[in-house]
Order: C-alpha cells, then structure tokens, then sequence
C-alpha cells in the first residue's frame, strides 16, 4: 500500500514577485503499492522541498493558499456575500475536482461567490498535456496559485487549494477527510475525445484516470461521508446518435408485453466517451448498493469563456482551447475566423450535438448542488441548452463575421472521426429547467461577442493548433507527431 | 515505455522429478514506464535464471514446452487427428488468454484434440489469489507446465505457453507476433464478484486488470493482424435482472415512433461484472471505429468440473472451486452436500440465473470460433443452456444426496449481495443451438455424478471455504480477514 511519508520540514510556497503563500497543512506521500495503478507527474511551479529524505516515484502538496500577513480576511473590494471563518461551518462545503480545468475553474469561482466554501483538487495535469502536445490557451491564464491568491484579494474569499491525483488514495482520501465536503464535483478527468484517440498509452491513459479516479471518490463518499453528495460530470457523448429520442437518463421500455425502466442504451463514440460510460455504470452500482446520492451531469459541448466571476481580473481569466484536441466546435470556429481561416467543417457537417454557454455550466452546478439528489439516487440530468449542427454553427460565425467585416469562408474537410454525418438526434432537457435553469441561448449578439474575444487575443493564435489532427483510425507515433507539429 | 531487455542468456525450465523442458524462444523485459499500470506478480515455478543484470520490477517467461528429447513428436496414444510441423500452418491458430483458468484450460485442451494450433497465454494470477486468501482446489491441479508437457506425451500435440501479463503490453505483444493467432479467446480476467467486492485495491485491480487487458487485446489485433477475430468472455450478469426479456446483446426499441437497435441496457451489480460491462462497451466501438470482428459469449455460471480431454489424466484434471470467493452455486453445494454442511442459500433463493455444463462451455467455444464473425461485427451470444434459482439447484442436490444416502438439509442465510431475490427472469439462447449448440442438460444424473465426484474428494473439502465470505456492503481489511479465517 502506499505509504504516508511525513514531512516535519519547512515547505516554502513562494509566488516569485507576487504574493507569497504560507501553508496551512502540509502532506508528502509516496507510492509504493503494486495496486496503485500510475505515477502522476505534475508540474508544482515554485516550490521548493527541504526534506529529510528523498522523496520518490511522486509528492503532493495540500495547502491552503492564505497570503501571508492576510491571516485575518481583508476587507470585500466588491458586494459579495460576507462569512467570517467562525460561521463557515454553517456554509456548505464543495469540493471542485478538477477546479483548474475550463469548466471546473469557472465553477470554483461561481460557488465561492454564491458563498460556498469551496476546495480544489487538481493534480494540473491538464497544463501538462498542452506543454507535451506544444498547444497552449487563446487566453494567458494565471498559476492555480496566483489565480486563487487573486480571488482572495479580490473577494476575501479563500478557495483551498489540494494538489494532487485523486488516483491516488492516500492522497485524496487526505484531502477528503481534511475538507470535510458535503458535495464533491468531479470535473478531474481527461476530457478530450481525440486525445483519446491518439495511441494506444494516451487511451489507456483515458480509460484508467477517468475509471479509477472516479472509483476512488466513490470509495472516499463511502469510506468517510455516505451523505455526501457527488455531483459527477458526463457527456451528451454517452448517448451517441440514436434513432429514437434521447431521454435524461432511463427510458422506459414495453418489450413482449412487459415493461420496465432501464438505464438509457449508451453508444459512446471515443475512448473519452467511453470511460464516462464506465464511470456512469460504476456510480449508478454504487448508489443501488451503498446508498450513495449522485447527480450525473451529461453536459453538452461547451462554449464561451468569459463569467462574470472571471472577468473580474486578467490573473482570473479562463482558458479557451481552439486546437484540434481540446478545442470544441463554437470556440474554434471562432478562432478561425478571427485569424481569417476557413472554418472547417469535418465531412457533412450535419453531425448534431447538444451545446451550453459555459456560464449555464456554473449555474447547472449551483442547481445540482443546492438540490441533491436523494440517498440511494443515482439521477441523470442531460445539461445543455441547444442542439446544432456543425454546418449550423459555421453559419452563424459567418453571419457574425459578416458584421465584423471578416470574410470567413467555410471548408470541408475530411472526417477525422468515424460518426455518422447526417442523423437523427432529438434529446430531452428538461430537468435542469425545472430546477430553475434560466439558459443564455445562443443569440447573435453572444456569437458576436466570443468572435470579438478571439479577435482581441488574435495575435496570440497559433496557426498549427487551428487545424484537426487526431484520426479515430490512426495510431501511434505519426499521429502524436501530427498534433505537435 | 516499458522496454524490451534482450537477455541473451541461457533460460533454464527445469521439471524437478519430472520431465524437462526446452524454451524454444524466449523474452524477459522490464517495466519502466508511468503509463504501464502495474507490476504484476505471479508465481514462476522451477525456473532458474542466469542473467546478465539484475531484473527488476517484472519478468516474463515465454516458451514453449517442448519436452526435451521429444522434439520429434512421439507417436500418438490416442485417435486424435494428427499433425506434423509442416502442415500446422494450414491449422487454425488460436490463442488462449487465460488458458490456466478453470473454462479456459476445458477449452485450450479441448481446442487443441480439435486440430486447432493451441498457445496458452496466462500470468497465472488466479493461483496467487488462491494462495493470498487462503484457498484451494477441491481438485488437486498440475502446475500449467506440468499440465502442457503431459497433453504434449498423451497426444503429440503442443500447446505453446506463454507466461505474462496482458495488461503489459510490451509483453502481449511479443506474445501475439509471436504466435500470430487467427483467434484470439479472451478468459485472461479477473471473474470473481466477490473479490472485486472484497476491498477498495481489490476492485479497482478487478477493473484495470480487466479494462486494460482487454484494451491491449483489441490493440494487438489492430496493430499486428485485424482480421483476427477476438472470442471474449462476457457474463449473463452484465444484464442483471430487468422486468423484460433479455435480448442478445441488442434490443429494437420503438419510442415515441421512432425504432432503433441499441445496446441492450446493462445493470451490472458487482464491480467485477461491471468490468465486463466496460469490455462490452470497448470492443463494440473498436468494432465499429476499426472494423475489428468480435464476438462476445455472455456466459452463465458454469457448473462441473470433467470434460473428455480433462479425464485423460490426472495431471489433466481442471479445478474446482467451492469456496465463497471463486465457488459457483452448484459446486458449492454439492461439496456442502457432500461433507453433510447444509446447502447455504442466499435469502429468500428465488435469485434465477443462467447455467451451463463445462462440456458445454468449451463447445460453445469451438462453434464461435469455427464461425467467425464478420469484420467490423460486434457479436453477442447468451452462452447458457438452462434457468435456474438458487432454490431449484439446492432442491437438486437434496434429491441427489438421498440417493446417495446423505440426509442434505438447506439453511437461508443472511444474503451478503445487495440483490432482488424473487424477480421476473426470461433470457433469450438461441444464437448458439442455430450454430449447432447440443446442450447436456442437468439431468439428475449430471448431478448426482457431480456430488460423487464431490464426495470422492471429501478428504480434501476444507470446512473454512464451504461458508460466504465476502459482503457487497464491508469493505476493507475486516472482510478480507473473514475470507482467509
């Protein structure tokens, strides 16, 4: 089993020029357990280790990330809901899984000013991914470090900071038992269909970080808070492309003159995809046998970038992917546009999907939360606002960059993907509306205004990103090199 | 990546008391690589080896066991259908992960009297479970090279044996361009639902090792050889128990007008039956995304222990487990009828599943693989003759031991799954007879041949393994400790 190292030195979180952070706790761990499954590496910018011994295989570091001489909350700069740490025992406690991701960033932010006490477990290993391919984010954005530092000085309040790979137990269950979450949001997976796809170590990779990360929370709700709410993100990309509508979880099914209601028939088209299939199986067992109480968020492709929690500061800025493997559909279109790229439509272009404006992400998380679902549930909530098609989005970025005076041409290019091009596709979601989901629909104007964003960053675009680059039939070594290339 | 250690060093297999063997190719390699997902341990009987450095983390043996001084094939002891060296590349070649197991050693010695090229790929893990928790084979067993060398000196045939784990790819593959199977048969996976529900590193081993190995199998054959058709080992209880007929594999669906094939919905209830689930996700994608044909045999539980090719010798003998672990229900209660334990069962008993006869499963085995599927076709088949309760099979054995003269009472115990007890329960088998399936239905005489066999190994019946062990609602080192006690 992996062993719990302790490390009575000193550890020096020094934020170079900035603000400098003082540890609250402190855990080094190493691994040497046959079972655990992989040694993350992460990067753990500015910090330096005096250690007794040396540490191998991997570490993590839990801290808290007060600044130094703000021991006591500095005064709000803005109106935001007050708490002194003496009343934060009455606030609920969310731990964000994966809260330095696209989504999981804006969602930390989002819960902390609604007045949740809110925690981040992230082992970064999503900046890792973009310093191995050479991709970066359209928007320069901030440390982890610096971006909670920020959101401290900013509002007064602490976001906690638990780096570190929810793989590894020792790690999280510490982390878990530490911060004491009613609700865990598990955003901490590898979230990209093509780099799934890529060779055979990086879906491996998919289908065991996702899987076991996933298995490890539950374990964790199990092991030390049944009550616990997990709030678990999944994919519209469960479902695929059936021929008959797609409900929100079940369906119920008269076959032979008998009926019951059964888990939803899942046709995930990745590896990506896949491993969120796995995970839903594995929650749904999980909550029938133990009791556990989750919500599976079969969210849509997500576009935007700008929250009002983020816009607050340029060090609070999100991330906004365009290349051909993070990127999704709107926001690369838009990239495109802006540099005067065609936009490339991969085959037909009728391939349809469910999308959302990632500020319905941080308000579809709020509801989730502030509405568990019942001991023993495992409920399914399709999370999106709007279905288009490929072609339909390319539209109406050509529309928009009509007004802007771009010339955006629209091209057809082959199909990296094996997926149908011209389908069916008609998806409930109706769950979120009824909790009160007041969605920000697709409008021109919010077309206009991502485009003029990508138009703002546009001497940041790199041009090798802006192109599709991971083939569902192509394995191995070419295709890595194609992506960086 | 996990590199290949040429070792050029002499390999010695050496049969203590018994005959030698001669590797005929040969491989160690070591792990070093984050993405590899575990260092497996298994034991290695009677090998010696003299290397140039030392090895660490893991090694692999693999060689065939061509008993030295026979490398002409002795003359044949029996009437099976022989072959020279010369005409064995016209015979079918198929390999069999797993091949150590209780169906997938029925199958490798019953494919191989067949005429089939038979290699054997097994980490043999599954006696290290037996030894970690204190368990046995009612049935004594020769070890695999001991088993292989006596098939080889009763029939002339060769099976080739390749000692590894799948889950190292590095491994498998030097396995499978090896060996260059035209079918690869899939048993090489964690089955026991009471392991993976023992503790947390118990079931996230059941579905890595499961997951993994089966992704590394579905690789190989895109890699190195695409038309090989995969045959992999599914489970009846990917389905659960749902109100509906259970389909095979697919269900057409009519909702709302509209009609599609889907999946047909699964409701694993054990974490190991779930891995299968995430199997039958995995392969039906790589089936479609890459052409690759399979066919996967959701099988019942399997009962008996005696094929033809198993009764040939002593050495030959399969295992039989009837502890709570690895003990299928039939076993377990002719072993408890036959030491006079009252059968155990579970509640209320009305828990119906599908059974078959070993006999039946290495038939089944033999009809999918001499009928391929197409390429690209992702193919199910209910593999499974007859429903039964748990109550019918106790009532049974009752019946059998009367005429045995045993007096077999039956006792209901508090049931350790998390489980419906009396449930509607009709599935569908037909795919298999329309192949030419002749099942051996469970005829009293079948089980009063069963309890005989039981009884004529009493002395070895250890009363410890006779009880369940293992809860769906503990975790931890507790129920770990209740199993070995």
């Amino acid at each position: 089993m992996a062993q719990l190292v302790l490390v009575p030195s000193t550890l020096e979180l020094s934020a170079i020029g900035k603000q400098c952070f003082k540890p609250q706790t402190q855990c080094c761990m190493v691994n040497s357990t046959t079972l655990n499954l992989r040694t993350s590496k992460f990067p753990l910018k500015r910090v330096t280790f005096q250690r007794q011994k040396p540490l191998r295989s991997s570490f993590t570091v839990c801290a808290t990330t007060l600044p130094i001489g703000q021991d006591a909350p500095p005064q709000p700069t803005n109106g935001f809901d007050q708490s002194s740490s003496r009343d934060s025992s009455k606030r609920k406690r969310v731990m964000v899984i994966g809260g330095d991701g696209y989504c999981g960033w804006a969602t930390a932010l989002h819960l902390s000013k609604k007045n949740y006490e809110v925690a981040i477990v992230d082992n970064l290993i999503r900046r890792t991914f973009d310093l191995q391919l050479g991709l970066d984010s359209l928007t320069p954005i901030a440390s982890i470090h610096d971006r909670v530092s920020r959101w401290k000085s900013l509002t007064g309040k602490t976001i906690e900071l638990y780096i570190g790979d929810i793989c590894d137990f020792e790690f999280f269950s510490a982390a878990f038992k530490s911060f004491e979450p009613d609700t865990v949001v598990h955003f901490g997976e590898q979230r990209s269909a093509p780099y799934s796809m890529m060779d055979r170590p990086r879906a491996l990779f998919t289908q065991s970080n996702n899987v076991i990360g996933t298995l490890n929370v539950l374990f964790a709700i199990k092991e030390f808070s049944e009550d616990c709410h997990l709030v678990k993100l999944g994919t519209m990309g469960e479902y695929g492309t059936p021929n008959i509508d797609i409900e929100e979880g079940y369906i119920t099914i008269t076959h032979n003159g008998r009926t019951d209601t059964l888990p939803y028939p899942k046709q995930a088209n990745s590896f990506y995809h896949l491993s969120k299939v796995h995970d839903s199986n594995n929650i749904h067992f999980s909550c029938k046998t133990w009791g556990i109480r989750a919500t599976d968020l079969n969210q849509g492709v997500v576009y935007g970038v700008r929250t009002d929690e983020t816009d607050m500061h340029e060090e609070l800025c999100n991330r906004l992917d365009y290349d051909g493997v993070f990127g999704t559909a709107l926001n690369r279109f838009c990239v495109q546009a802006a540099v005067g790229h065609p936009l490339t439509v991969y085959g037909k272009g009728g391939q349809t999907r469910g999308y959302l404006d990632i500020r319905d992400t941080v308000q579809c998380m709020e509801l989730a939360i502030a509405n568990p679902a019942k001991p023993g549930e495992f409920r399914v909530f399709n999370q999106f606002t709007e279905q288009f098609s490929v072609r339909d989005l390319a539209a109406l970025v050509s529309k928009a960059g009509e007004k802007l005076g771009i010339d955006v041409k629209t091209i057809t290019v082959p199909n990296p993907r094996i997926e149908k091009e011209e389908h069916y596709y008609n998806a409930k979601r109706t769950k979120l509306i009824e909790l009160g989901l007041q969605p920000h629909y697709l409008s021109d104007s919010l077309i206009d205004s991502l485009l003029n964003f990508a138009v703002a960053y546009k001497d940041r675009i790199d041009m090798k990103q802006i192109m599709p680059s991971v083939s569902w039939k192509k394995f191995g070594a070419a295709q890595v090199r194609s992506v960086a290339a």
